[in-house]
């Protein structure tokens, strides 16, 4: 859907690039360490599912946080803009260049080390460029889980979800990556080092720097390592997928469930049946988990250290009082391993689903739980007045408030013309997000995405301490320049 | 054991004063919101334990957002230093004035309405000068908990928690302050009103600018209100104290029980047995818990949602698994509510006990967990070393590494004499904090009290760091100036 900010195909490097940025570099990193050649930079440039596209005039893996720093500070020497990257699986547009050619992208691909586990104090230390996969796998080893838990698991970098202050589907019990992030090691836009690799619980020993970084897109500096805090193994886990007639009942439910099963609820995904429909329709093995079809769905799930089917018990006790409040109309709690696994592939079948559908208006937003309902409500009449046959499409994460409301263009209507709706569309529904006191990013970020937007859902004080504190930390706008906020500190 | 900063009795105020500051901010707050009456001032000028005392002309006790906000706005453009104060209860001389008078404080006491709870959101909007037990108290009136509790809850106000980042006895399962709160309202130190006052679980539209007011001792800006995250309140709760041979044990015991207990483990105490003896010589009905003396005891606590006592068995597991694997050698389950309380009166009466048994050195550190008992281990030695018969006292936050390392003089030593052994002692302790990976202020913050050590413990690039956050929102220094840090930035 998106486009890149800038057209131009005009390079914008300085003369001297060569012999001032990147004869130096390459001293630092050989050739290893620096891709020139347009193709193979190609899967640098270009985002997986968004269509940004950029250019740059080279990609540079350092393979250690000095050599890292090295870089940057040629780069901060020179004035030479810096895109950071891990696994560039972003939805923003935040890892990839600008068109312009201006900017040198630095992945994190080869500083993929973990450094340490320390089992009694529940932590980890990894380097940027380890795959979240791999790091779930190491706790996994050590009798221990790392919960941070999304759909880019396999491919993206610990880096980038520190960066993006990741969410997913567990939120609810562990929180976001900020929540599992004890201590950070940062190249700062100037190329000095912050290490600030401590496995601390408890520090409050001056500002906490840490919090700046994470969640900033690398345009405050470059997480080169962190500190992760791991969890006990649950032992147990209790899926079930129900059946509800509309959003109120789902929040209603959850309500029900917390005051039950408190930090057991893991998971709390709330479902449109049309994104069933969508999944079943273009993704294999996807069920249709109850006989009858409903309008709304829950996938629940509890974890816990007690082992034992006591947890089953508890989740269908709630169901239970649930149906009898007349919360939940039908249900099916997994009575294995193998079904719970056949009720997640309906939720992860989702996202594949709606890309082979059409055109789809894509919104990650959040709002109080007490208003979810209604935000449907009110975005989904909106829409269908100022857009009618748009079909609503909506699933998320119920639990932390965050919906993915996602509607698709009519079912027959000209694709074009539907794309030509993005920005009425944006604007309806991120109008009623924030006017219930809500985010128009949940989890994903600004980036480029909705960089133009800041303006109209951030108040002027909010922009300008946002623009306060990048010009504090990166006064020559060297580092990712053009995410979250323009040059210019707060207008496009 | 801390005296003042400056002795001077000299008062730096403009000449003016009088005109151009105190006239304009009473027409603001009324005669009802200042006090410059000195005996009436007092109790603002003075920490309760520490021995701080301060001057200043006026204290200022605005009743709403916009009219602290009129008040900094003036305090800015006079360039009149402001000290944020709410409850007065910190231990580190962060919320009194410096004894030069230059300094009004702005007391929260006045803004102490709760806003709104939101049972669906688990979300309750307060103002900065609401009493912690109120706010507790207002959640459970609602069937939730405020799972911040600390010993000052009666007296010490949320704005102060959120400005320390408090910890206490709950943090394990529930986080520092910063885990509690999901949005913030500020009075920047130019006067500009910033609302983050959002109830969201998930908002990644751009910097999380709360973060970095969380902690920060009121030297950015005062928080005036604030949105905190409900927990669901536990059915069932047990709690036992046990005794073990060595801290090493009780690590071990900790590991242990977060592989069965996960979160339901709210407190996990280390107390060491000259603690248990100085509380039961000073603070009546402290009991003496196990027929037997060991060096050692833990007091552990787990809460449910789950009702029944099953929590109680799983306790006893724990126990008896510890016992088995030699690391428990005795200890007591609370049978009911009354044997709990007596339990956590042993808790609770230590640093009463303490303030009665002579000179201590109070230390606030936190360390890796698993590396708390070469800690304890070192430190001992090296102050046995360079202070002969000073008596080790310990005490604290295990599960989050946290350890209050208070060593009190030697029995019959002189007072005075050892008091001047207090900078020796504390470089002895935090240079082994330090080179432990640990914090100098795990819950307590910087203040006045350790802001001296900060550049022997923090490197230069993140007190550099630090002083350009403080520089870029607080430029003219009037913030609670020479806090965390001295007003050059890094060196006093």
């Amino acid at each position: 859907m998106q486009t890149s900010g800038q057209t131009s195909g005009q390079t914008a490097l300085r003369p001297d690039f060569e012999t001032a940025v990147l004869a130096p570099i390459r001293a630092i990193v050989g050739d290893r360490g620096l891709i020139t050649d347009p193709d193979t930079m190609k899967p640098f440039m270009e985002s997986w599912r968004d269509g940004w596209v950029g250019r740059s005039p080279a990609v540079v893996l350092p393979d250690s946080t000095e050599a890292l720093a090295a870089v940057v500070r040629i780069c901060a020497e020179t004035r030479t803009p810096i895109v950071p990257q891990g696994g560039n699986t972003g939805l923003t547009g935040a890892s990839q260049p600008h068109a312009d050619g201006s900017e040198i992208v630095i992945s994190t691909n080869r500083l993929n080390r973990i450094r340490e586990i320390d089992i009694d104090n529940d932590t980890m230390t990894v380097e940027a460029g380890c795959i979240l996969a791999n790091i779930q796998n190491a706790a996994r080893d050590v009798g221990r889980l790392f919960p941070m838990s999304l759909a880019a698991e396999g491919s993206c970098q610990i880096g980038g979800n520190i960066a993006t202050n990741a969410g997913g589907v567990q939120v609810l019990r562990y929180g976001n990556m900020r929540n599992l992030v004890a201590g950070l090691e940062v190249v700062l836009p100037d190329g000095r080092i912050w290490d600030g690799l401590r496995g601390l619980r408890k520090d409050n020993a001056g500002y906490d720097l840490k919090q700046i970084f994470i969640g900033s897109e690398g345009t405050l500096g470059i997480v080169t390592a962190a500190v992760l805090k791991l969890s006990p193994l649950p032992r147990a886990t209790a899926t079930a997928l129900v059946a509800v007639s509309a959003p109120s009942d789902a929040v209603d439910l959850l309500t029900r469930a917390k005051g039950v099963a408190g930090d057991r609820i893991v998971t709390f995904e709330l479902i449109q049946r049309a994104c069933i429909d969508v999944a079943r329709r273009h993704v294999p093995d996807v069920p249709d988990p109850l006989r009858d079809r409903y309008p709304w769905y829950v996938l629940v799930e509890l974890a816990d250290q007690d082992s034992g089917n006591r947890l089953a018990e508890m989740l269908e006790s709630i169901l239970e009082a649930g149906m009898e409040a007349g919360e939940v109309l039908d249900g099916v709690v997994a009575a294995s391993k193998a079904q719970a696994d056949s009720l997640w592939r309906i939720r992860e079948g989702i996202p594949e689903g709606q890309k082979r559908e059409g055109v789809s208006f894509k919104h990650d937003v959040s709002v109080p739980i007490s208003r979810v309902a209604r935000f449907l409500d009110r975005t989904d009449a909106a829409l269908e007045r100022a857009c009618p046959g748009i079909r609503p499409f909506s699933f998320g994460h119920l639990g932390d408030g965050n919906i993915h409301y996602n509607p698709i263009q009519a079912e027959d209507g000209d694709p074009a013309e539907w794309r030509a709706k993005l920005a009425t569309v944006n604007a309806i529904v991120h109008d009623i997000v924030v006017d219930l006191g809500g985010s128009i990013s949940a989890e994903h970020g600004i980036g480029r995405l909705r960089i133009d937007e800041m303006p109209r859902y951030k108040s002027p004080v909010e922009l300008e301490m946002m623009a306060t504190l990048k010009r504090a930390f990166d006064p020559h706008n060297i580092m990712n320049p053009g995410k979250i906020l323009h040059s210019s500190g707060v207008a496009p």
